[in-house]
């Protein structure tokens, strides 16, 4: 069965789209540490990033960088964190978290943000790129 | 003034040593989140890490996933999780942590081990390179 990350890539759930190319999708993350927090996913479903092939690895932190610089640039924050955990989804994804404090990596800590707020944000981080 | 990371690339601080070539070193972090916690560093001292060249960033993540694989190969754990906040030392590392569940991802969760405990898990990640 399609992963919901898989779903988002296939437009059958919406989402706040960053970036895209080819091999990767870029997205806001709708229950956010800090405003800004986004994933970035590669649009083959592996589960675990270091089973990925070292090629498609090095593609998605290579469109993370990207990513994760547009948002130093679009979002005040002291700097962007990257983190990959993977123990929900089982669909590969880095999260690029702009950070305030060490609270920003808490992943118990969420930012309530309305849709307009999201739409906003996303813009911001696009003009970015 | 050297970070304390690059004295312990240069010698000055001991270190449980995991791996190292010409640009990137490996060592046990001393104070884990989980036995097998590793860092990652480029030698060049920089801060941030979306402030790296591509290159070097790139050269970081390759020699992370080599190191990550491993970890997983040599400790008994869900998955090996990657993160990089950076708000305490300023040199860039990342750190590569054995992943039990959510809380081996908690900076406040500490593993107490020896330096005996710290020397054998050192070996059987080399073992695994």
């Amino acid at each position: 069965m399609a992963s919901i990350f898989t779903k988002i890539i296939n437009g059958e759930i919406p989402s706040y789209k960053i970036a895209e190319d080819e091999n990767y999708y870029a997205f806001l993350d709708i229950n956010p540490n800090s405003a800004g927090h986004t994933l970035c996913i590669p649009k083959e479903e592996v589960d675990k990033i270091f089973d990925l092939s070292e090629e498609t690895y090095m593609g998605l932190m290579r469109f993370s960088r990207k990513v994760a610089i547009a948002i130093e640039k679009a979002i005040p924050c002291q700097r962007v964190g990257m983190t990959v955990i993977g123990l929900e989804v089982p669909h590969t994804h880095v999260h690029l978290i702009p950070l305030h404090n060490m609270q920003s990596m808490n992943f118990a800590n969420k930012e309530k943000l309305t849709p307009g707020a999201f739409e906003e944000i996303a813009e911001k981080i696009r003009a970015k790129l």
